[in-house]
């Protein structure tokens, strides 16, 4: 960390700052200019507080040389980690399949999907059981009951499930669940993270839709600093300006997140979009970028003309979208 | 609610989306024109998923012309709540100063910082035992030990306490706090805000720094939906490219809110810009808005030099901006 | 064009705004329902100002239903415009790949990289010499010698050449140039659009930074709007709060775009990401999405260290880049 | 300037980039730690292309410890620039409020508006005579015939005149006009700029809707380096995710300005908003952060019901704007 003090610090100033720092087991390496002076602070400046630093009258402008987060760090752990879910592996070269309904809505809805999608060759099944909605009118997900349903697709087909999670109280229902999903909305919520943590479950955190990459890093450190490090990151767009679509995919995040962390990176088009009409594409640009797994919603759509979500693939879509990302998958290496 | 179909629909698509519509209690009325087709929806249009009816094949698009939110909006509520606590009011023409440090530190801190901003004619105590950190290894707070003192530094000057929760477990700790703050990393944990709901005091709800007015608006009506309408909101800075401030404080939402909504708006200048040079300025803008209170970080620095936030105003600085702030209410009116 | 009018609007107020309708050959379909009335109005809508009409006392909002562009929007021409330079076809199916320095330095640099670029498989020469830049002391390019320059390594090499244009007085210079390029920052400067228009010039245009993807088509249909339609449209990032790449590049614009429009559409990885080691998986990305083109900064980079730009390609990186691109080319047909 | 060295970069590197440092003229200050060098750059660093020095292979960072501007830095600067236009002044103390319709249309309508806004104690009268539209088949002003009637405005009522200028090549038209205004759109138009910089007209530079408040600087430094001086900053909202508003007023950057600039600062609450209900508390806002002017949009709409626009205010209501903008101005200081 560089911190470079304001013109007309005082020696005493200085020699104060230094002395804080130095109670914090951080060597100081002192630069004197003209008209500057520079601090180079040497050792674990993890626990120093960034913004604390640069509110000190003193202090002009303080840089981070080493990223705020360890565990989750490339530079301590060079190779990548590879998340083991029964049969399945994600990252380090291996790259998963996620694909299911939106909202688990039915016993024969929950089968029929994961069937289908088992077939076109999905290697994990994605459905909503506890749904986070904007407003407290809307259809709130079947709750324990979707969890239950959930259990029993991965009865019928052998794949592992994903599903989100909302609340710490309701831990104990995801005993059977194979990875539990954090939401973009719960990325901070730190009380959640750090109970998840203790367990041994993997995780997919998603990114908060104005949440940095850093910021998801930091966010994932919080799991792993308890002890955790089963967890799967998980790009799903970003809030903008453009309207086109719900959310920007922000694509650049895969390479930016290989080069910072071991973690495995998948990528989630039809929440960032919103619109199935483009998912075949970003499915096809992320595999593209080196994601190590895509997240997609199929429904099957049969009954209901009025359930299908705008940004859900049929099964016959999510077949041709899954045999065109493993041929991309095959070229880019 | 106005849904425009496609060019193309056939009467029989019509017909089974218009009696999907009236099985959940909406009027349609139907409009041919010659190239398109508007379907007016008449009722409760709040239980309506727009998003689902937005994605089906033969809807074009969709809009609403009624808001979602109903019992934060104020067509069915002109006027204005006026949230009690203690002796102080909030909205309705009254008008609040909180004041206090970002973190309750030690009882001589809070306790001076307390004494000191009621002199200047601060109306309510903030301070934080719970804090949301980006990175697990920043300092979160005393926890309860920071309710406790707040408590004492309540007892000691007799103003109402506001502090953060972050937890719904915590929620025991906060029986004698006044306000209890949802934070903005928490604006959408729908669960943390049903339970709130369920009790009956005030709530400070702070936008989350991506979130639209609409969204806070909604998390307001998951609090009175389960019962508690003692809600105050906070505009406290937005995410934006700007890096000149921590974030941008969006002070048109002030007028926005009074217009939609009846519920008192006040606004947290030292979060916003995260810089105290700015606060001042940013205090008075907000006051000269129609804000119905403000909320500042003041803190002692007695001893300690280097645990001065960048965003908090010495205690003589927080006199003059309240001084300020008073005289431009008299004048606005 | 829907107008949904307020309640309480009388009907002396309704017949005078269809009346002023009316006058501008706009027909209107009138739709009364107990709480609102819908005006649908049919006809050439895209010279109704959506603005003004949203404005009215009466009318609570407005909602296009057709887009506001026409002579970019595929409903209206649904074959793929094809651009053509020389030998070289962009769009249709017809892919180009874009290669060369960010800025033109000297005779040796251009030609050097420009034989390197053409024997990796490049189409098509980029190069600056009318640099915009944010600060008026950095290098502005070599201007009018810049583009003699490149002239000399389109007839060293062959390549077709494509360079930006600032100033509408200085279009006398880019005769023998091949495709104008309009940058991000001049995406709306609408006199020179026009003047572009005039011209039979293939003009590339870039997207602004914080510009949506209407706008972009709406400026388009500035240049189509005085004659010329041979417009290839570029994606190269908008601006988000993410600080780890310079932009964040929206590759759902491709498809997006795909659907609006039939002109085609190329994307710049290099001014997105920033960053060279970014590049080759953002390109890769882009082919996937379905892009028509890709432009890429290569440098030569020989003599001098401190002279490449952080986003530049080597040419051997390019050569790398350039396979990969054209192997997923081929396999997500 | 402070550089950060990569780990393991070699003397020999090391001393390759000093000396081309030396070569500009930077004095270069060494400081060696054990895992880090930082260079401290001395001298004029705004010649030195941050981005370029950021993208070599050795340097891990770099950081600008002063600002890029010069001739707009307050450092260099200490006093406010109050610019004169006849008898008004802005800057330094003096406060303008700039008034008068978004367009100009027709003879009476502007000696209407500007009658009644001088008696309503408005300084300065604007006008649109060249308007940037985003669509080519909207009005796109009265263009010169504009021009002579804000000057008939003009003689009428004494008030000195403000309008927008497009191009370069209608400069001439601008001769009897007081201040030349470049639009949001504009702002980046670097070739406009330098041309702007060789008058001694006062030019008012709206802040673009995706720039930074140091990007708005650099663009004046633009002017300025040119020997044009009489420069007045506008900020006129953001681009931001959030759609009850058409742009987020940033009002933070009102005293951020102050701070970085001797420039006088006004704002428009107008097209910030879009909507003339939020003017009123949005120009007190302006007032009380400490704004150097407020220019609004005031409509007379007599006979033609549908011209009135969004945000324009009527005259009566601009008449109570003024007063509270007056009065509030009086308790700030």
């Amino acid at each position: 960390m560089i911190a470079v003090l304001k013109h007309g610090t005082t020696p005493q100033q200085t020699e104060h700052l230094v002395n804080w720092l130095k109670n914090m087991n951080i060597d100081v390496h002192i630069s004197e200019g003209k008209e500057i002076t520079v601090l180079g602070l040497i050792g674990d400046t993890s626990r120093v507080d960034i913004e604390l630093l640069n509110s000190l009258e003193i202090v002009s402008s303080v840089k981070r040389v080493s990223e705020p987060f360890k565990q989750a760090n490339r530079k301590f752990h060079p190779n990548d980690t590879v998340v083991e879910v029964g049969n399945v592996r994600i990252g380090g070269g291996h790259f998963a399949m996620i694909a299911g309904p939106c909202s688990v809505e039915s016993m024969d809805q929950i089968i029929e999907v994961a069937t289908a999608v088992k077939e076109s060759g999905a290697d994990i099944l994605r459905g909503g059981a506890f749904k986070p909605r904007t407003s407290p009118y809307a259809f709130q997900g079947l709750k324990d009951e979707g969890i239950r349903l959930l259990l029993e697709a991965k009865k019928a087909t052998g794949l592992p499930i994903i599903t989100e999670i909302m609340n710490i109280r309701s831990l104990d229902l995801f005993n059977d669940v194979d990875i539990i999903q954090v939401g973009a909305r719960n990325m901070q919520n730190f009380d959640l993270l750090q109970e998840l943590g203790k367990t041994n479950k993997p995780i997919l955190l998603k990114r908060g839709l104005a949440n940095t990459i850093q910021e998801l890093l930091m966010s994932a450190e919080y799991i792993m600093s308890e002890g955790n490090e089963n967890i799967i990151l998980c790009e799903r767009g970003i809030r903008t300006y453009e309207t086109c679509t719900r959310n920007t995919l922000d694509l650049s995040a895969v390479p930016v997140l290989h080069d910072l962390t071991h973690l495995p990176v998948v990528v989630d088009p039809s929440h960032a979009t919103g619109r199935s009409a483009l998912v075949p594409s970003m499915a096809a640009a992320a595999a593209a970028a080196g994601a190590d797994g895509i997240m997609v919603e199929v429904h099957n759509n049969p009954s209901c003309a009025f359930c299908d979500g705008a940004q859900s693939l049929t099964p016959a879509q999510f077949d041709e979208v899954n045999r065109r990302v493993r041929r991309i998958r095959e070229v880019i290496v």
